[in-house]
């Protein structure tokens, strides 16, 4: 039996289970308008005028040369499994001016970096089969959390209702809030 | 549903088909012994002494810098079918000798090197949990070509009966020869 390639997103549900959104009530609902892009899955990201510009290809491309990044999700689940870390994931695409802009900022900022060590890092500019990486669509910048569980913590958001794992870079402090909040395992369940 | 990261290996028959395994009588069966690692899917590779070796990290892990590397196998089908190239899968260890000493010859090897950009390319120091990216073992190195029409060429295979689609450095024009191989097509089926 032949499966093409155009089928391993749908099927994938698989790996990971999502919590149930949990939503106190927000002080201020923000919509965020035009500060993110559409992730395009299906298109190649990349032409040769990039190719010189960024030799050699680096895991971190630019999000902290500093910190071990890993290249698989299924090494991620792994090492965050058996290392008891939180996995922290974000998509970005390097022609999206939201996600360079978050970049920047997320790069030269010491407590995060420092932050990040207490994380098993990954970053993708291409969508994973797994649909629980996506909860509410597939734009960038989006950042999610996964327990050492391997449960997606949906319930760690930004600030904006029709994105929730959209972050600008002048929320760079509730996203240091939030990884403090990630590192505080969930209980298992009773 | 919980799904254990463990499981992911176990579920995941799927994306790909390989070709019936294709063997004309060789005219000498070699056997391997003990030129190859044995990839240690279950073990975390990288110690906080090797990570002040190697920062940053590249998608090319020295396999050849001037070459555009993908990084997630999903990606990588995709960019074989849309561009209609063949899809190059190095699996190695960091910590094998037979993989480094075939990576020193991989990557300053001309040929090689000028063959590989015909070829979308990807190399793994971590399994996937796709079980035809390991028809006869999950040792390393092993190298595996797919198909634009996403079939593994299980037919492209090296010297040693007992680790089909691994090389030794003075298999080097053999793996010449296989590249270029899976650079003509399959047909389709008629």
């Amino acid at each position: 039996m032949k499966r093409s390639a155009s089928e391993i997103g749908e099927k994938s549900n698989r790996f990971l289970n999502s919590t149930i959104m949990r939503k106190p009530g927000m002080p201020l609902i923000l919509l965020l308008v035009g500060v993110s892009c559409i992730l395009a899955s299906d298109s190649v990201q990349t032409n040769s005028s990039e190719k010189e510009d960024k030799f050699p290809l680096t895991l971190s491309r630019g999000w902290g040369d500093d910190l071990y990044w890993i290249q698989t999700y299924e090494e991620a689940l792994y090492r965050s499994k058996t290392t008891n870390k939180p996995l922290m994931i974000i998509h970005h695409l390097e022609d999206c001016p939201h996600s360079q802009a978050l970049k920047k900022v997320f790069s030269e900022n010491n407590e995060i970096q420092k932050l990040a060590e207490q994380f098993v890092m990954i970053n993708f500019i291409y969508e994973t089969p797994d649909k629980h990486l996506y909860p509410d669509g597939q734009y960038v910048p989006r950042i999610l959390f996964v327990d050492p569980s391997l449960t997606v913590r949906a319930d760690i958001t930004g600030r904006y209702s029709n994105r929730l794992y959209a972050y600008e870079p002048s929320d760079i402090n509730l996203l240091i809030s939030n990884m403090k909040k990630a590192l505080k395992m969930l209980k298992p369940e009773l």
